[in-house]
């Protein structure tokens, strides 16, 4: 037998561990909790005993206190409800199951998908370092994703961090930054945080992207998973409204983005469509509500061709093209100029669709996010968010750069 | 003739305002650009010919390059779709229209109504300070929120600041924090974005409320919209799933609040009715989702009781509810009882309904914020946001406890 995925409760744990080792089980999935995570002896013992069966039998075990394993392309899942396509390029291992099940969830909303996730829980066997390892050799991983509560064999798993956040982006949430999240985690998954300190720098110096939360996580995963690289911060800036393109302004540069002014040879080709009163062509581009589909596509090819731009955000306001008359199929074809420009510029373009959270506003900004995923233009709810997630691109592709020019390793061994 | 609305050409603007003094016009609103804005000459010398005009016949500009009023109370809007409903308390003075009218849409979606919102544009005769000095002695106005991207007269505004922040609380979003922030801010509305790390300064000595956007402008007036007042960061936080109670106490943390753990006799009356394996009863509480809203009520009130609790976040998985077997109705039960808690108890609570964007699941959680808003249980999208208001909210009233307590000023003498 391949796999087990163990539902009984904790007290036959043993027995099915025996009975597993008889019958040569590969892998046991204890969803059972029950054990060190209550702070207990008795769960502790138990766990422990666990722990050395599968040591002695070979059996390895994911969990106790888990989800286990989605895997799409193997047609597993832990729950009917989530998205069974395959061809997905991340892999996620999570040591909390309502995090890996809330990532899954919020890859569907947002065009991202999965090829493997495993919530592993208490990790007494299997644990963070080797899910780290198989992903680095997983030939369908493209991009790997870790949450983090505590880490058990931390010399190991920092050799093998260091060794693939070179060849694949891996995406770390580490929680516990906090003494009450510390506290939080002993109880969760019986998990050691670790100094704070310590892991932020750990994490950054072995190169990989630290985020805080599942948005962050999500919006980050988005521009590796659709974008082309880029290593240079400058970002041109195109969307309507003076306060939102202030606000980008600000947002970019607090996100280490370079918002450069255009040169006076842009302004003017801008200007030949462009009236002066109520808008600006300066860097941000603040255009006129009465701009055609064309006249942004071309705007969008005339800064993207500019050496100094790396990066390109784009906005609209669903909110107000839907005050307008026509305003929902204005907001169609604005979103294909974006798109259409998108494709042709081969540059990193984030899509920010502005929209209140009305119902259907809301509802609109999806049905526009869908097109902008198929097209493969992943889309932000804020330009902050944005700038966030192509700062963190960009540092991640500097410091691949920057590795294999120093020839740290030989490109190709593994 | 009390109030003008000039949507005419700029060219016209010297005319309009002659005629208007001629007819002892009280205001007049350029909507009207390409004044001073535009960086070029000819409109600077036409927004000070305007300015002239008015400080000599005393009829007063709002603007130009602005959307000018919303008053629900008075009838007056800028926009057919903003809510017209009477009995806001919050008064918005905003150098941007796009800002105004993105947060009185904001308002609709989230639950708190602007009784007066001003978009005042270039400020060439009305400008941020007089509106906050009318705001300051208007009775309706409670909570008063200010966009700004210059500040004409500073001395003036920061006397007007200081003497209000200690009666009314005062949300400044102040643009131009970054370089690039400050050049679209003058091709915006040709103001001097001034000194970042003195305006941050100014605002917060001032007793002001600083945020850095308008998602944390809502969120903040959210919680002074509807929240009785604390003046401590002790914080409770109660909801379901491991990982999200773990990232509640790094949030809350972050946002300086304090995740206080339970007395043994709080985790005993709670471990009463919750079973040992798969939650944790100490702060957070991560209940099991068999809880009935009965226990989820209880589980409130006790932990409301305790001294340190000053605050209270409860937050429930949308996304988890709507895939078990009556999940609708089981949210709708544990909201019920979260807001009949959040009656009764006394004290701040913010509502978190987690969700990963899904249309229904994203339909669902509004039907349910309309309920906790009829309640007057403010909702956050996230802890992180919850925990953020909730500080700045405390930090505010410490700061006017700490103002009496010194007698700096004599209560009630405005």
């Amino acid at each position: 037998m391949d796999f087990v995925i163990v539902s009984a409760p904790a007290q036959s744990a043993i027995e099915i561990m025996e009975n597993s080792a008889a019958k040569r089980v590969k892998v046991i999935h204890f969803y059972t909790a029950g054990f060190g995570e209550t702070g207990g002896e008795e769960g502790k013992r138990l766990e422990e005993k666990v722990a050395g069966i599968a040591r002695r039998s070979g059996v390895r075990v994911v969990g106790p206190n888990c989800m286990g394993v989605y895997s799409p392309q193997y047609g597993i899942s832990w729950r009917l409800d989530f998205p069974m396509q395959k061809g997905g390029t991340v892999a996620f291992f999570s040591q909390s199951g309502w995090h890996a099940t809330d990532s899954i969830k919020l890859g569907a909303a947002r065009g991202f998908q999965f090829n493997k996730v495993v919530s592993y829980g208490n990790a007494c066997d299997l644990n963070e370092s080797d899910f780290l390892e198989y992903f680095t050799e997983d030939p369908e991983t493209k991009i790997i994703v870790a949450y983090l509560e505590g880490v058990r064999e931390g010399k190991r798993f920092l050799q093998l961090l260091r060794r693939v956040a070179p060849i694949k982006p891996v995406i770390v949430l580490k929680a516990g930054r906090s003494e009450a999240g510390a506290r939080a985690i002993a109880s969760h998954t019986g998990s050691l945080a670790g100094e704070e300190v310590v892991w932020d720098s750990l994490i950054r110096q072995a190169g990989a992207i630290r985020v805080y939360n599942l948005d962050e996580l999500a919006d980050t995963l988005l521009a590796f998973f659709y974008l082309p690289v880029a290593k240079q911060r400058g970002v041109a800036v195109i969307g309507s409204g003076g306060g939102p393109s202030v606000q980008s302004a600000d947002d970019c540069a607090s996100a280490r983005l370079s918002v450069f002014p255009f040169p006076a040879e842009i302004r003017r080709k801008l200007h030949e469509f462009t009236p002066k009163a109520g808008t600006s062509v300066r860097n941000p581009i603040d255009f006129p509500f009465y701009w055609t589909s064309q006249e942004l596509y071309q705007s969008i090819k005339i800064v993207a061709a500019l050496r100094e731009a790396h990066l390109l955000i784009a906005h609209i306001s669903v909110d107000y093209l839907l005050t307008v008359p026509g305003g929902r199929e204005k907001i169609g074809e604005l979103s294909q100029a974006i798109m259409r420009a998108g494709k042709e510029i081969g540059k990193p373009l984030a899509m920010v669709l502005r929209q209140c959270g009305l119902l259907e506003n809301y509802r609109v900004a999806l049905e526009e996010q869908e097109k902008f995923i198929e097209a493969g233009v992943p889309v932000y709810p804020t330009i902050a968010r944005a700038a966030q997630a192509l700062n963190s691109m960009v540092q991640y592709y500097r410091f691949t750069d920057s590795f294999y020019r120093q020839g740290r390793i030989e490109v190709g061994t593994f």
